[in-house]
This record gives C-alpha cells, sequence and structure tokens, in this order.
C-alpha cells in the first residue's frame, strides 16, 4: 500500500516515474510495417497499439482487464451557487451507478469494463476554496492513498472518471491556479449554468485565487488548496498506475485537471496517460493543449463519471485486435509495394 | 429484387426516397430529456440515438444485427499507374477478408458484426475512365442491383466498405464530375503515392474529366462514366437501405464519393447514411463538407475496407445502450435541476 507521509514524500514519489519499454514500443511498430495493409495506414490506431505496448510492457498489447475507477465527492464551493443541482444529487448519482442507471454504468458494459465507485470521504465535503484551502495535508494525502490504493496491478487499462456537484468550479480553479489565467479563462457551463451563473463561478475562482496566491509554482499545494478529493484520488490513481505499468485513459475536463499537477512537476508524467474525449466544457480544450495532447474522442460529452474514457475503450480493442490479429504480405500471399 | 430496367428507372427510385419516421426520433428527444444526466451532456451519443430511431422506425433503437458489406472490384484506370500497387492485391485480399487476416475481419469481429465481402464482376476491371466510360449502362446498372441486393431486410445498422486497386483515383474523378475542381483538388496519396504520383493521378483525372464533359450534371451518368463497379455497389446499397428502414455508416473517401451521386440528385437523399470516419484521404474532408456532414470518428485512418464504419460501430452501441438502459430522474430518485 502506498504511502504518503507528507506533501515532500508525494512530491519525491512523482520524481521517479518509469520511462515505459521502448523495446516493447518498438516492437509494435516492427510488426505494424508488415501487416497487409498500406503503411500508417490505420493512424491513431497503429500509435495506440504503440502506446499501449509501452505502458504495459508487452510486445503485443492486450485488454483482458480493463477497470473504470468512478471517484466521487462533495465540495464546500457548492454552497457558493455554482451549480444547478444540489450537492445531495452526488449520493444519489453513486447509488444509480450501482444499479446500472447511469451513464457510465452503460458505457462500462458496453466498452467490457469492470465499474467500481469509490465515495471519497464518505461524501463529507471538503472546505470552500474560496475562503480557506479545500484540505489539510492530511486529507489530501489519504485521498491520493485512496485513489493509488484503488488501481489493481493487473488491470490492463485504467479509465478514470469522477462525480462531484461543484467539481467543474473546482477544476477551473485548479487549472487557472497552475497555469494561470483568470476565472473567466477557466470556468464554464458545467452541469448547465446559464451566463450570469458562468460569471459568478468565475468570480468565486477570482476570490480563491487570490486567497491561495502563495501556493503558485507548488502544484501539489494547489493541488490541495484548490483541489478535491475525488480529484486527489484521481492524482493518485493516475501516478500509481504509472509505477505498476498501467495505461490510463482520462475522461474530460475534470478528469484531466485532476491529474494536471503530475504533469505540472514534470511534463512527461502522463505519457501513459492519454484524453480519451475532448469535452464540451469550456476549459477542455485549453487544458489538453496545454497537456500536448490530442483527445482521441470528440463527440460533445460533457458529463464526466468516466463517460468518455469508457467511449474510447472500443478504439484501443480495435487497435489492438488489428494488431495482434491482421496477417502479414507473407502470411497471406499479398503483394507487397512495388 | 429490386430491378432497373434503365438509368431513367433507377433515377426515378432515387426521386422517392422515405422521410424516416419524426414520430420516432420525437420520441428519444422526450426521453433523452428525463433520463439522469444534464440535458445534452451525452452530446453526439444523443443525437446518433435519435437519428437511428428516425431509420429504423423505432422509438428505442436497436443494434442487435450489424452488418459489414465489402464491395471489391477492379478498374481499367489502375493501368495509369495511380497506385503503388499492383491490382493482383485487389483478389488478394479479398482472400485475406475471408481468412480474418486483414484490418476490417479484425475490426468487424471487434464492432459486433457480420463481415460479407461481395466480388464485383468476378473482380474482372472496368474499363479505363481516362480513355472511355468505365461501365456501359447495363453493367453499371447491374453492379447498382448488385449493391442493392445484398442489403438484408432485417438489418439494424449497415456498414460499407470497399477494395479495390486504383480506386482513389476513380473517388476522385467521381467528385470532380459531381463537384467541380480539377483533378488535383481531389487526388490525394491513396495507398501512399509520392508528390509525382499524385501529379499524374491528377493529370489522369483531368483527362478523364475532359472525356466525360458532355455528362455533367447528370450524377448517375457522372456515377457510370467516372465510377466503377464496387462504388456502384455501393450506390445501390445506400439506396435500398433508405427504402427498408436501415441507418447506413458510410467508410472514408472512396465510400462516400460511391454515395455522394445520390447526395447531387436529392440533398436529402443521405440523411440516413452517417460518415463514420474522416479519412486522412486528401479529399475527405472537402466531400464531407459538400455533403453536409461531420464525420463521427477522426483517427487519421485511409485504409478503406469499411474499417472507418465498423471502428464507429461501438460508438452508436454505447448511444443505444445509455438510450435504453439509462435510468430516469424519476426511477433513480435523483434530483432534477431546480
Amino acid at each position: 500500500m502506498t504511502r504518503f507521509s507528507d506533501l515532500d514524500a508525494l512530491r519525491a514519489a512523482c520524481g521517479t516515474l518509469p520511462a515505459g519499454s521502448a523495446a516493447a514500443e518498438a516492437a509494435v511498430q516492427a510488426r505494424q510495417a508488415v501487416l497487409t495493409k498500406p503503411p500508417g495506414s490505420l493512424g491513431q490506431l497503429e500509435l495506440l497499439a504503440a502506446w499501449l505496448a509501452r505502458w504495459q510492457d508487452r510486445p503485443v498489447p492486450r485488454l483482458d482487464r480493463v477497470s473504470v475507477l468512478v471517484f466521487a465527492g462533495n465540495h464546500g464551493v457548492a454552497a457558493q451557487n455554482v451549480s444547478p443541482y444540489p450537492p445531495a444529487v452526488t449520493a444519489q448519482m453513486v447509488a444509480n451507478f450501482a444499479v446500472g442507471g447511469a451513464a457510465i454504468s452503460q458505457l462500462a458494459r458496453v466498452a467490457g469494463a469492470e465499474l467500481r465507485v469509490v465515495e471519497m470521504n464518505g461524501l463529507e465535503p471538503t472546505r470552500d476554496l474560496s475562503r480557506e484551502p479545500a484540505m489539510d495535508a492530511d486529507g489530501f494525502l489519504r485521498a491520493v492513498e485512496t485513489g493509488a490504493g484503488s488501481v489493481a496491478p493487473d488491470t490492463d487499462l485504467l479509465c478514470l472518471g469522477e462525480m462531484g456537484i461543484g467539481n467543474t468550479t473546482v477544476a477551473s480553479a485548479l487549472c487557472a491556479g497552475l497555469f494561470g489565467g483568470p476565472g473567466a479563462a477557466w470556468a464554464g457551463r458545467g452541469t448547465g449554468l446559464d451566463d450570469e451563473g458562468v460569471a459568478r463561478k468565475a468570480a468565486v475562482i477570482d476570490r480563491a485565487l487570490r486567497l491561495h496566491e502563495t501556493a503558485r509554482g507548488d502544484p501539489l499545494e494547489i493541488a490541495r488548496r484548490l483541489g478535491g478529493l475525488e480529484l486527489a484520488a484521481i492524482l493518485g490513481a493516475t501516478l500509481e498506475a504509472r509505477r505498476l505499468g498501467v495505461p490510463v485513459l482520462l475522461d474530460g475536463f475534470v478528469c484531466t485537471a485532476a491529474a494536471a499537477p503530475l504533469f505540472a512537476l514534470d511534463p512527461a508524467a502522463l505519457d501513459h496517460a492519454r484524453i480519451a474525449h475532448r469535452s464540451a466544457e469550456a476549459g477542455h480544450r485549453a487544458l489538453a493543449e496545454r497537456l500536448g495532447q490530442e483527445p482521441i474522442l470528440d463527440l460533445g460529452l460533457r458529463l464526466g463519471e468516466g463517460s468518455g474514457a469508457a467511449l474510447a475503450v472500443p478504439i484501443l480493442r480495435a487497435s489492438c485486435a488489428c494488431h495482434a490479429g491482421m496477417a502479414s504480405f507473407a502470411e497471406a500471399g499479398v503483394s507487397d509495394r512495388a
């Protein structure tokens, strides 16, 4: 079980990351070149197979065990009227996940993935980040550990998601704290705010940014002050997946923001994690660009729950199936190009 | 069995198309509004469910029987050195499809779809469209009928694809003939031409355009002169699917070009057909824009075979699963927005 005695211990763990297997990646590329298709004609499917191979450390990547982990948490900042839905919805949706009534319940099934939902701290809200740090160091570190401890070592692919009324405000504050810009540059409509609501949300974020100004430049301290429990768990799960050789699919805006402090500490820290889907939530495009990533899908979802991550799983299955199952020119007796 | 006595009979069939079920579409939209998610937050998944419902004429769309039809044909214009691969590859790849060694073999399996490959006219090549019409009226109409006759009435979703060495040249000529522009505006690298090859391909197309200038403005005559057998079959299958209430996923550039004469005859003729994936082949972006469509996926493939269409099937399965399987706010006891 991963334990972090203090923020420095976590910072140290973030500084010693495995680099993945260049040999496995090269093996995939060599095989791609002889399969019965024009070179490069499977586009992203070829790149994704190589990516999976590198981080699984297997010359033929596989997706036998795909897991969707959804972390749920509540937020003190929800009291600032930043969401059209009441905080009670977080618990109600967790119950809905369990009985299969939520979008992610269905999407995980279609993806052939196991869905697990983790309630952070009994869904007790964090403190209001516009008035004080969202978490103390102990609360933050325990949430990171909960995330890390939720990753099973034999997972072939980990999809991460979240649920938490108010957490697009948290994610926007976190992005502004990490990458700069005012609240208005990162605040979007979330679950459906009108223009007035978005302006209110941006003002709440600006207040938080002023309050936590001294933490600028320290990504983990930003994550503690301007984050949330489910976001900290996603950070922990992403970090642990790197250690365990598990490739990660990040869902939309909140999930990507949750992992972003790792990138701020080390621009290579998310090389094992792909943004699965570009959310329609306003800040996600800019965040993906900041992280140097092009999301795999762009289907206009803005739901969270890990929905975009689960939706990309069949694309990766297609990638693996082509790589493992296609014949070579020699095997199939097909003439290669002159 | 659909029979067309002459081009006028086919033209008449293209002029009397069912409009789909507005009631089924409205039923989907009404249900979407009460499912446990913020309104619109499933993005394209919501729109695709409504689209499937309209063309299946079912308030709850389903994908029990998904079919991939790949039409294979050869082309006289291949003699003009417009592909790095020899025409023999068409037959070799058809054999590869049958034993499961091709990309589409794998992608159809991942999609849970039945794969059927239809060899057009024993893979005898058409005539060289840069020297004479590719087909006579009888050959063209029989190919359209073969396509139409390949669509099983109980299909829930039809994925269309093609295989044919030289057929991106054919597709480019067809697009130029239908929508205007010189060969260079539509010719791309196909299976991997270098710059010189692309210039040669464009020149071949320009020669063909001059030769068949008199057919401009008559989309079916353009399809006969500047088309190919597998393209004519795709046109026939797309038309028949409309009649049978079967939604269609079109693959990349060649497949979309093959269906484009229907659009040129009636801009609503492809409302039951979605471009599944934006091919990396040069002309596809412009062609999709011409047809007023945004492809579902954009993953850089440029293979044909129906690969992009099969790849989008799990997205539609996700759409159907969410629509049919999610709970409503009332069912789940989740508080709706204030």
